[in-house]
C-alpha cells in the first residue's frame, strides 16, 4: 500500500515540472482509513509546499492521517514557515518518506522533529524514483553549481547535421516532443555563437497542450559577436537572454547587447574562450538549477573537457546521410585513444517512434 | 500445439548457421501422440535435408505422424532426392509448415506433392520468424546477389576511431562476440583496403565455443595496393581471399598476389573505383550468398550510395571521444539536405551489456 501512495505523490511531483525550478519537486497524498482524503504538489516556486498544499485540499479532519511526501519535510523558514510543524500541528499519526532532504538546511531535521513529537516516521519507500525526479535539485542544493544535460540529434552515421549545415529535421515529431518537455523542465538552455549564426534558433519552449515556460536562454559568445537581430534577442519570452563574454568582446558589442535587453556575464577567459566552469558558477549564482546544452560540435566537445556535464541525452534517428565533411556531435581536437573516451553510466534507452533515445550519467 | 512444435524446428534449423550457405536454415521435427519422436536440421550444405535428418533420427514409426518443418519441402532433384516425395513415401499424415521456398524451383511444388497425396497440409505458422531466419536465402534465391548487412561499430557522438586512427575497442565483448557470430553466419565479408592498411585485420571468425566457419574475405582495393603480407592474405584459414580490383591494378601486383593463393575479380570501374553492383554479381555467381560489410568511413558510403545493403547493423557504445577529425561510419560526399537521408525500416534495438545496437533495413 506505501508504494501505491507514493507512487500518486510521484504522480502529483511531476506536475510542478517546469515551474519549481530551483526549488524540488514533491508531492503529498494524506490517506485515513485505507481512502485518500487530500493530495497535493509543490505547484510555483516560492509558493505553498506539497504538504500544505494537501493539507489544504484535504476533504475531511487529517487528525490521525497518514502523510505520504516525496521528499523529507522542510524545517527551516524559508519563502514558507516548516513543513514539518505544520505536520505535527495538524495531528498527523504517521509519515512516509521517500528521500531525505540533502539542503544542508534539513538534512535529516525534519525527519527529527516529527520523531521528537511522536510521529511514526518511514524512509526509503521508492527512494530511488524520487531522487531521478530531483536530480537537478539534488545537485543544485549541494553544489551551487546547475545539473547540466548534454541534448544531442543526430543520424545513425553520427552527423548532427548534413554536409551542407542542414539540420531540419534530423529527428522526428515524437523526439521533438520531448526535447520542449526538457526544455519546460530545465531552468536554462545554452547554445554556442556558432548555433546562432548557422540555425538562429528561437530556443524557446513549444507545447502543444498544457502550461509551458521558456527557460532562460544563454549564449555562449566569447567576442559578442552575436547579431542584434536574431531571434534568442528579439523573442517575446517571459524569460531573459543571458550573453556569455569574455573580456575580449568589445565595450561597444557589450553596449548594443545590454540595449536590446540582454544580461552579459563577462566570464574568465580559458584558452581564449569563455571558461564554462566559472560560467556555470555564475548560473548557479542566479539560481539556475538546470541547464540543457544544445550546442554545436565544439560547445558539446567543451563542455565535456570543462567536466561541467552531468547527462546525456541523446537522440538518434535511424537514418544514413553520409559525408566527411559533415559536423559530428562531439567535435573539438578529441581524445587520442579508444580507451580514454568519457564511458556514460546508467544506460536507459527511450524510443520515439522510430527514434531511440541513449541516455546516460558523466 | 503448432507453435511450440514449430519454435522447436526454429531453434533446431539455426544450429545450421554458418554451414548450409548458400542453402536456407531448416529445422524438421515428427511428433506422434503428442510426443516427438524424431529432430533434424540442415547441417551441412551439399548433405541431407532437414526431413531427411529427421526421419533418420525418428525413434518409431513415422507412419500416421505430423512433421513440422520451418520451410516448404522441396519438390526437385537438387544434391538430394525431394524431400516432398519422401514424406508422402514415409506415410506422414498432416505437415505444418513455416514459410513457403520462394526457389523458383519449388515455389509451391512441394505443397502440392504433398496435398496430391492426400496429406493435410498447414502453412504459415511463425511464418515471419522463419522469414526473418532465411532472410539471406531469400534474397539470394530469388535475385542471385548476395544479402548485405553493413556492420557499424561506433562511439556515442558517431566514430568510428579516434582523430589518430585508434579503434581498439570501440564496444564491448558482448557485442564483439555478437560480430564473430554474424561473421559464423554469413558467406563472406568484405573491407576497403584502406581499412587493411590502417589496421590489418584477420577477418576470421573467433567464436570460443562449438565450432565456426571463416567467412571468404573480400578486399575492395582498385588498384591492387594491397601489401603481400597482409594478414587477410597470410592467415591460415578454411576460407580463401578475394581481391576486388579494376583494371587500373598493374599485372605485375596481380601476379603477385595471386601467387599468394588470392582469388583475383577484376571488376568493371564506377568513376575510378570498383563498381560494387558488379562485384556482388560476380560474388553471387561464386555461390556466395551473403556478405558482412566491414568497411571503414568511404567503403560504407560507397555501398549505400550503390544500393547493394540490406540491413544495417549498428553497434554503438556509450562514450564519447570527440575529435572533429576522427572518422565517421559514413564518409564520402554526403547528402545535401538531411530529408534526402536513407531511411531504415523495421528498427529494433539489441542491448549486449552497456552497448546498443540498432538494427534496420534498407
Amino acid at each position: 500500500m506505501d508504494i501505491k501512495y507514493m507512487e500518486r505523490a510521484l504522480e502529483l511531483a511531476k506536475k510542478g515540472i517546469g515551474f519549481t525550478n530551483p526549488n524540488p519537486l514533491v508531492g503529498a497524498v494524506i490517506v485515513k482509513d485505507g481512502r485518500i482524503i487530500g493530495e497535493g504538489y509543490h505547484e510555483v516556486y516560492g509558493q505553498g509546499h506539497a504538504e500544505v498544499n494537501a493539507f489544504k485540499n484535504a476533504t475531511e479532519d487529517v487528525r490521525g492521517a497518514t502523510m505520504y511526501v516525496t521528499l523529507e519535510p522542510c524545517s527551516h523558514y524559508g519563502k514558507t514557515p516548516p513543513c514539518a510543524k505544520g505536520i505535527v500541528e495538524k495531528g498527523i499519526r504517521k509519515v512516509v518518506i521517500a528521500l531525505g532532504d540533502p539542503n544542508p538546511e534539513v538534512a535529516g531535521r525534519g525527519i527529527q522533529i516529527l520523531r521528537d513529537n511522536g510521529i511514526e516516521v518511514v524512509t526509503g519507500v521508492l527512494e530511488e524514483e524520487s531522487r531521478k525526479l530531483n536530480e537537478i535539485f539534488l545537485k543544485y542544493i549541494t553544489t551551487k553549481m546547475p545539473f547540466c544535460i548534454l541534448k544531442i540529434a543526430m543520424t545513425l552515421d553520427g552527423k548532427i547535421a548534413s554536409r551542407t549545415g542542414d539540420s531540419k529535421w534530423i529527428t522526428n515529431e515524437e523526439s521533438r516532443k520531448y526535447v520542449h518537455m526538457l526544455r519546460n523542465r530545465v531552468a536554462a538552455i545554452m547554445v554556442g555563437i556558432g548555433t546562432v549564426l548557422q540555425d538562429d534558433p528561437y530556443l524557446n519552449t513549444r507545447l502543444e497542450e498544457g502550461k509551458s515556460s521558456d527557460p532562460i536562454r544563454v549564449i555562449v559568445d566569447t567576442y559578442a559577436r552575436i547579431p542584434l537581430e536574431a531571434n534568442v534577442l528579439s523573442i517575446k519570452s517571459e524569460a531573459r537572454t543571458i550573453v556569455a563574454v569574455t573580456e575580449l568582446a568589445s565595450e561597444e558589442n557589450l553596449k548594443k547587447l545590454k540595449s536590446k535587453g540582454a544580461e552579459i556575464i563577462i566570464c574568465r577567459a580559458n584558452n581564449g574562450k569563455v571558461d564554462l566552469n566559472y560560467l556555470m558558477k555564475a548560473l548557479g549564482e542566479r539560481k539556475i538549477d538546470s541547464v540543457l546544452i544544445e550546442g554545436g560540435s565544439e560547445l558539446n566537445y567543451s563542455t565535456i573537457e570543462a567536466g561541467i556535464v552531468d547527462k546525456a541525452n541523446v537522440f538518434i534517428a535511424p537514418k544514413f546521410i553520409g559525408g566527411s565533411e559533415a559536423k559530428t556531435p562531439v567535435g573539438g581536437l578529441g581524445k587520442v585513444l579508444m580507451k580514454e573516451a568519457e564511458h556514460l553510466k546508467n544506460i536507459e534507452i527511450y524510443r520515439f517512434g522510430d527514434d531511440i533515445m541513449v541516455e546516460g550519467y558523466f
